[in-house]
């Protein structure tokens, strides 16, 4: 285990999803000898991942919240190791919008990967989970076509995410892409939008994207990914 | 130094080189801790890299080849640790195109990167070389539009260089790319064809893709890359 706070690691690509390729092929054990915090989905897509100091959570289709054994498989996922030496920025009355905008605003990081960790109080926190699906696998759009969104207001708890640059758009969510687990694990998912109360901001970049693929998956290799879809389906998909 | 031989291992990025980013970013020295074998280009565009056995060479525009210094910068490059305990497979009276479409048949290699080495004897060797260039830096349509090409025939030495998936068009060169230098290092660059007479190839497929940034380099954090013109700009200076 190395513990390298300038490396994203990241198991799957975004595009596997694409045509329903959903089969878990890393136990979350393996995932978390790469990072304490990150995000990604399930096997069979059972779940928003939500990575927190060590533990892995899912918030499934009903908004229920459970945390994943050693063992469970995951398709892809993003971690890395939190840096506990940064200094956390405290942000006030800020829409999802404006935080993300000031972020690129205030560093030149639009071409690195780099790691968004937001903790406290939320005004409004707008996320939803994905579907439980069962063999044979839809592709992504049909399996998110539909999708429940939950919403709390008034609610603490922690955000975390990435940015990936535009030229990475497949491999991972080009741009941002974050989840959100409450303070008493009953409330979370894929966040859609939220507003800040009051809360303690950490940005993290990176130097290094650590892509590792699923290569003792026959579908994974055996698979066209249709690269001109990509684009439109993620947007679909993942926005 | 970690000899993880399941890992291909790249700095920057072909995107970056697009708009006229040649300024070298990281040294001979530190590339060579992450792999001994490898392909790229020196600070400036001044030559093709063909990294063997943990020396690095370049080919220049004129043909020269020289061994570079540990300090020398590079704006990109990618290397690996060759597994020595592969058994090269013998190839004979192959072209570039038949042996490439054999390696993808032969095995579901075609949603991962690979390396690939061929040492031999090639019938026919046809290459090219970059010319260096000088600061303000043209862009790579620019730089590379005359191009000296080198071509001999009879020749012994290597070729090493790499495959990407198609979803890595961009951050690296979709599909093969690669090098050649020969035994008596006077002759190489950037492949554009060949014939094998007779010759032992190795494919090494990876499981991770290592992508490094040249995150202290302030005209790539600034640069905006234009994303829908990189497919056409690498089919005109890479192929």
């Amino acid at each position: 285990m190395t513990y390298d706070i300038q490396r994203v690691y990241q198991h799957g690509t975004l595009a596997l999803l694409i045509p329903g390729l959903f089969t878990g092929t890393m136990t979350v054990a393996e995932l978390l000898t790469h990072g304490n915090f990150g995000i990604g989905t399930a096997h069979g897509l059972a779940g928003e991942l939500v990575l927190l100091e060590g533990h892995a959570y899912t918030v499934n289709g009903d908004g229920q919240v459970s945390e994943l054994t050693p063992d469970t498989l995951v398709p892809f996922a993003t971690v890395h190791w939190q840096d506990s030496n940064l200094s956390p920025e405290v942000v006030q009355q800020l829409t999802k919008a404006d935080l993300e905008r000031r972020i690129l605003a205030q560093a030149p990081l639009k071409n690195l990967f780099f790691a968004i960790k937001i903790t406290g109080k939320f005004k409004v926190m707008h996320t939803r989970a994905v579907q439980a699906q069962t063999e044979p696998y839809p592709n992504l759009t049909t399996a998110t076509r539909v999708q429940p969104e939950f919403e709390q207001t008034n609610v603490k708890g922690t955000l975390i995410g990435y940015y990936a640059p535009a030229l990475y758009q497949g491999a991972a969510v080009a741009g941002y892409h974050v989840h959100f687990l409450n303070e008493s694990h009953d409330f979370g998912g894929h966040i859609l939008d939220y507003t800040i109360a009051s809360a303690q901001l950490i940005v993290q970049p990176f130097t290094t994207f650590e892509q590792h693929f699923p290569s003792d998956n026959q579908a994974f290799l055996a698979s066209d990914f249709d690269l001109n879809q990509i684009n439109t389906d993620i947007e679909e998909a993942e926005h």
